[in-house]
């Protein structure tokens, strides 16, 4: 067990800067906060690099913090805590993670983001596609960073249930689906558009969703098999997109 | 038209007290932020107070504000326009609105949120429900207050298209809504409930959902018609409490 509590130490200036994803990016590491979300990565073999807490947090955690190595485990003061979290009342409960190694196969079940921006949105959608039977998340060039603690909070522990794809070349990927037989099928609102209700299950699917404003890009609809919408009965012009992937990945 | 060049003039000071409950509940009005919101507004009849706008938005919005009355109209400065706002970024176009009367009839596709706290959540529900075709949207006490900036953004114009009654208890409520035969169904996860698929389509419906936390309130539980919940495949515990009430009510 290590113990922190000068503000300035060097350890506390590194870590604070995972909250960019430039740092991220070169560390290979990324912030995971909370009782539930630690609890998931201790469960599912998440790669811990190490858990911080505070001298409350090793009474109020002690029974998760059981399955932390004395080595892993940092106490820290309240102070640094409060500096290392991103929110504005922490949890006495963060973990230091390493991204794990993405796998470049390919799933049955698909969810495909392309372009997604709002960082609750793709975790409420990655969220979703765990809670569907979904195996595998493919975020494109231009979503949002997944490891960004917005979206991590938003996942609740279902980053290590699917595999996550990040930053691919969705005209490539495609292709490839395409020739392994996967229905690639993307959200839109237009003429040649069929309704989702009216899809066949097949075994393999990927579903794809766009952008919030923008919709899936125009280059990804004249490559995909199918283009669906959801019919609407109100006045409603659209629904937020992690509600429309809901829809239509519980339709499977 | 109206010219406030000052940002201590009485009237700026009066308009920002909207950003809280205890105001708006005292003068019946509140803010609606952005262009597609306040041409929603104009277009769907809502109680439009006055339009505040810039310079620069006068010529940027000149066919929506060519629908408003010259005697509605309030130019201001860019500094007031964003003390007025509530976004780091303001467009510019808001419009002090007044709260229509509640309209205290039953629907007949009701969505009801029980004790739902979170704006966002609230608002996409909303137009979910606005999206799906359902024509109420009940409130219950403790929920969070509908006029509020962040609901009223979520909804994007849905305010305008389906009945918000707010501050309802729901035990007198539901006990009214059996006596009128419309099917009282709340989401729940307890041995009792059935798939929402093997629900019968009916004339007139009431779906509950609950406390992103606490779920359905126990009180709530024991006085409806059914309880239901969404099957789920993959290892994620629960669903957004927006993406399940679109999963719900699609499937009507």
């Amino acid at each position: 067990m290590k113990r922190i509590e000068s503000l300035t130490n060097q350890w506390v200036k590194e870590t604070k800067k995972l909250h960019k994803k430039k740092y991220r990016d070169i560390t290979n590491q990324y912030i995971l906060e909370g009782e539930h979300s630690v609890q998931e990565a201790l469960e599912n073999n998440g790669l811990i690099d190490c858990v911080i807490t505070t001298d409350d947090g090793l009474l109020k955690y002690k029974s998760i913090l059981s399955k932390v190595s004395e080595e892993q485990l940092v106490v820290v003061t309240d102070g640094i805590l409060k500096q290392l979290s991103e929110l504005p009342t922490p949890q006495e409960i963060i973990a230091i993670m390493k991204k794990s190694e993405e796998l470049t196969g390919f799933g049955e079940k698909i969810l495909v983001l392309d372009h997604v921006q709002d960082p609750g949105n793709v975790g409420t959608m990655i969220r979703t596609a765990d809670a569907a039977g979904f195996d595998q998340v493919i975020l494109s060039e231009g979503c949002v960073d997944v490891y960004q603690s917005k979206v991590q909070r938003a996942l609740q522990g279902s980053q290590f249930h699917v595999s996550i794809v990040t930053n691919v070349a969705l005209d490539k990927w495609i292709e490839q689906a395409k020739m392994r037989h996967i229905l690639t099928v993307a959200t839109a609102l237009d003429d040649t558009a069929m309704s989702f209700k009216e899809l066949q299950l097949t075994e393999s699917i990927a579903i794809i969703m766009g952008n919030e404003g923008q919709g899936v890009s125009s280059d990804v609809l004249l490559h995909v098999d199918k283009k669906v919408y959801i019919p609407m009965k109100g006045q409603a012009e659209s629904l937020n997109v992690a509600v429309a992937a809901g829809i239509v990945m519980f339709h499977f």
